[in-house]
Parts: structure tokens; C-alpha cells; sequence
């Protein structure tokens, strides 16, 4: 099947790449450790010029086979690399915003084999606090179809984000540091010292943490429950291989208490990793968030559509 | 002056020897970094013997020579020498707890020199989710004279405590992993990487950060305001030399959030280092806390108290 595009998530430490055929059906895909922060250094020839940026052979490496296949592949990336830290910077747009326009906003970084690579946008919040999405906007739009007017959408990761989208439009959205902190605390704290890794998901230590989170205690914030993620393995309520989901259902939870008051009557779509997804669909149920669902290759369908937006391709009509 | 006691405040990274003379003044101090996660391990020979053991080796080297000059000192010692893994542990003792009546309580050790080292138990407290300090409760004890009935004795540092006393006795208290938190913040996440480190104190950027955790954005909890610290960087608003000192105000501002509603009206005592306490009482204002004074010289006063109460000196009489 011939291919369409060429559909890149390019974040702070991965490249995802796929090749997209008809309709946006994923041909091959592809996932490097060439992330912004981790570019390859090693120069190469492209193109024929003697090449040393990062970003040109990072690109190279992600697709350059199937740019030498069919040269004319339009090209379209999303994420940390439209930032200022990455390839070339697509200045942020504030909310409200509808997430289909973003694909008259693409911003044109031309490689060196004369490809234009087309940037998506992030979005920035700027009533009260600011806040920022790079490749979050891109995967809200490729799960809205078929959905009602009112939606929450949580993006479960490093820095979770949880958009709130009211006709298409992203209204407004919040950031929860939540895996980060979980990974620097387990590797770098006190908390780390007593846990002991667990292959197996332990259920009942998450739901006591969730548990936690919500009660009394849990009003203090996560700065003091936090402290009984070793106390209770101190007092042996807690097992050392028990302590990293108890820490895990701990975060979570103070990042679920920590939504709106009114999210809990909206249907709620999780978008990301499907293990991460299934520790946030269960602390949701213990919440009480009624309407969860999970949605699939969210990035791969926004980024098709970005694409057919913008012109870059044509959607497929029936034959 | 006549040595009367040896005390030792023995944490997890540091060792404090004081030689305290009549009336607990006192004589000499010496600071050492010689916490129980950073013993000693060149072997040496104490008291006639090939010695290995770090607890030995670090004691040795806090106050040999002041035992040397006088072998029958009596020897306190309070912190995380007295925990599992510590030199021999002190079994905590529950809450509520006359801390004065802990004197009566001390865990013996004989040291290689024949020496009896007294140990203050920590204290537990296991309603709710339960919660520890060793240390804390001597320091407790050192500032409790002159003071009301009611107090609520702050302790800042890696892991904050706030101790509610009532007539001598411990009745409640809560921890906050706001010192640690800031320092892996700083050194391992996103945060760190746009932080530059400036002498003088931002005290702009710290108010701000205090207000940003008791406004309505702060209500989602300190997992949703740190991103805060990252995104004011990216609109400029905070300058890099300030985004330290917003997130030390952010953290301290969510832990003063999370004291108990009536802790306004307590009178509260600052125990701890200086530039510390500075902070915390700075954010106390800020906070509407009225009634904050500082301790000085807690822990001393402490040990001196209950090697009194143990029998181990005699309180010096006026002649």
C-alpha cells in the first residue's frame, strides 16, 4: 500500500515515527530514543552534505528510508521539537482553541534533503497560572470524533495534563508533575531506600494510597501523606515490595482530588500508555468518576487529520 | 569550667558534640559529618582494641579526647542514632507523651571505651496514618520552657515537622517532606534545568510563590503548582535567578496550607537553622499566622534537660 504521510511524536526523550497509508492506516512505525534531549551526535553525510545538527539526523534516522522511497512524503511532527529548545520554535496558541484549526498554524522547518517538515503548534493558558502542551493538542483532536460537546480528556505521564474541551475547543487544561515526581522520589528520596521493585501490580497497596489521598489526612497534601509511605513500612503495614504502588495510588490520588469539582459528571477519555491508563482508570473508580473510557492511537489519528487540514494530503473518498 | 556532660545530636547526615558544662552552658561544639548514612570506616584503634565499627569510630572522633580528659562524663545522644539503623535502637514511644518524662526512658549503649551512651527514644504517633521523629522531640523539650499551655512548635528542614504540645506533652503531630522535596526538585527534575542559583534571597519570587499556593490554583495541590515554577519561566515572568526561591515559597506556602485550622491562634515556636527559619516566618506572615517567635540553642537545652531527669548530672544549685 503506498504511503500517505509521515507522522512523527517527537517528545523530550522519544521519536516516534510512523508511516501512514490511506485514511491514516499505520503502515510501520517506528520508536527511537532520540528524543529532543538526546539527539545523535555522530555526523553523517545526508543528502550530501556533511551533516552535524542533532535534529537533521535524528529526522534521518526516523524516516530517511522512506523519504528515499518516496521523496515527495509530506511530513508532519508533533511535540517538544516545535519548542524552543527543539528544531524550530511554533509559537505557542492560547486557549481557547479549537484543535482542528491547528492545522492551519503549522509552522515549516525545511530539512536539509528539502523536505518541509510542518510543526503543530502547542497551546498555552494564560488566565491564572500558565500553562503549556506540546503533543498533548495533537492527541485531544485525534480522540474527539464521535464525542459529545463536553468532554475531559486525561493524558496520564510525566507531567499529566487534564483538558478540558467544549465543542472542539480546548477551554482550559492542567498540568500534574505526578510521573516525574514519582520517578524522582522513588529514585532519589528517602521513600526509595525501603521499596523494593515488584513486577506484579499491587492492588491493595495502590487502592490504600488512592485511599489516603482522599481522606482527611489526604487534605493535608502530598508534602505530608508522602511521609507515610515510610512510616507505614516503618510500623510493617506496608511491605518494602508494596511501597512503590502505595506511593504510585498515593500520586495519583492527589492528582485526581485535585480536579474540578465538576469533572466528575463529564465523560472522561484517558489517553497514553495502556498500564498507566489502567493505575488512572482504577484510582478514577475508586474517586467515583463515573464515565471512563480509554482511546486508542490518539497521536498517529491527530496528526492524520492535522495533516488533511492543512492540505498536505487528501483525504481518501470511496470508491 | 568543669565539663558536666557530653550531648550529641546524631542524625542521618550529621554529628553536633557539645561538651555542656555547669548548668548546661555551653563549653565547646563541634559539627561533624558523620551521620549515620555517612559513618567512618578506616579501622583505628580505640581503647586498646582493632577497631571497624563506624558508630565506635564516629563517636570516637566526636569526643574522644574530651572523654580522654575526663573519662566519667556522663553521654546523651538523641536523632537517628537511636533508629533501626543506628547504633542501637531506642524503641519509639507513643503519643500523647510528656517529653520531659522521655529522661526516664533512655536506651543504653556501652561504647568500646566502656562509656554508657543514653539514648533519647523517638516518638510515635499511630492515629491515623502513622507518623515519627527522633530528635525533634528532644528539641521539643529544649524550647518548652516559659512557654503557654498550648504551643504549636515548628520544626523546619528536610523533613519539616509541626508538633502540637499541650502542658509538657506531645499530643499531635504532622511531617512535611518539603526539604527534601526541594532539594531533588532542584537537582533532578524539569524544575532544575531553568533554576540558576543566586546568592541573595528572591524574596518577590518567594512571596509569589507562597500567594500562588494559598490561591484558588493552589487548592489542586502542590503536583499541579509546580509546573507553575517551569511555565512563569517560559513567559518570562520568572527570571532564572528567581525560579529557586518561587519554589521554596510555593513548597513552604503548601505546607503552612496544610496546618491544622487552628493552629492561627496557637502561639508557634520556630526551631531550626536560621536562614531557615527565616523563611518559614516570613511565609508564616504571609500565611496570617500572628503569634511566631524562634528558639535558639533547642537541642542542647534538650539534652541537658533529660540527662538532668535521668539522674545522669545534678542541676547546678547557686551557691
Amino acid at each position: 500500500m503506498q504511503a500517505q504521510l509521515i507522522a512523527l511524536d517527537w517528545g523530550t526523550s522519544s521519536l516516534r515515527a510512523y508511516k501512514l497509508g490511506p485514511a491514516g492506516v499505520v503502515l510501520e512505525q517506528r520508536s527511537l530514543a532520540l528524543g529532543i534531549m538526546h539527539l545523535p551526535s555522530e555526523p553523517r553525510n545526508i543528502a550530501g552534505v556533511d551533516c552535524t545538527d542533532g535534529f537533521e539526523l535524528a529526522f534521518d534516522t526516523a524516516c530517511g528510508d522512506w523519504l528515499d522511497a518516496q521523496p515527495s512524503l509530506p511530513v508532519i511532527a508533533c511535540g517538544m521539537v516545535g519548542s524552543a529548545q527543539g528544531w524550530s520554535e511554533a509559537a505557542y496558541r492560547s486557549t481557547p482553541v479549537d484543535v482542528a484549526s491547528l492545522g492551519q498554524a503549522l509552522h515549516c522547518v525545511r530539512s536539509l534533503r528539502a523536505v518541509d517538515v510542518h510543526i503543530v503548534p502547542g497551546v498555552i493558558e494564560q488566565v491564572g497560572l500558565p500553562n503549556v502542551m506540546r503533543g498533548e493538542e495533537t492527541q485531544v483532536l485525534g480522540v474527539l470524533q464521535g464525542l459529545g460537546a463536553q468532554v475531559l480528556i486525561g493524558l496520564p505521564g510525566s507531567h499529566s495534563k487534564w483538558v478540558e474541551v467544549v465543542e472542539g475547543r480546548i477551554t482550559h487544561f492542567d498540568t500534574f508533575m505526578t510521573g516525574e515526581l514519582f520517578a524522582i522520589l522513588s529514585k532519589h528520596s528517602i521513600l526509595g531506600r525501603t521499596q523494593q521493585p515488584c513486577e506484579q501490580f499491587q492492588a491493595e497497596a495502590f487502592d490504600r494510597g488512592v485511599h489516603v489521598a482522599l481522606s482527611k489526612d489526604g487534605q493535608r497534601g502530598v508534602l505530608s501523606t508522602l511521609f507515610s509511605a515510610r512510616t507505614l513500612g516503618l510500623t510493617t503495614e506496608l511491605a518494602p515490595k508494596q511501597q512503590p504502588d502505595y506511593l504510585s495510588g498515593l500520586l495519583i490520588g492527589h492528582e485526581l482530588a485535585g480536579l474540578p469539582d465538576n469533572a466528575k459528571h463529564k465523560p472522561i477519555i484517558l489517553v497514553g500508555a495502556a498500564p498507566l491508563c489502567a493505575r488512572y482508570q482504577r484510582a478514577l473508580a475508586l474517586c467515583g468518576f463515573a464515565h471512563v473510557s480509554l482511546a486508542q492511537e490518539a497521536t498517529e489519528r491527530g496528526l492524520w487529520q492535522l495533516a488533511v487540514a492543512a492540505g498536505l494530503i487528501q483525504p481518501v473518498t470511496e470508491a
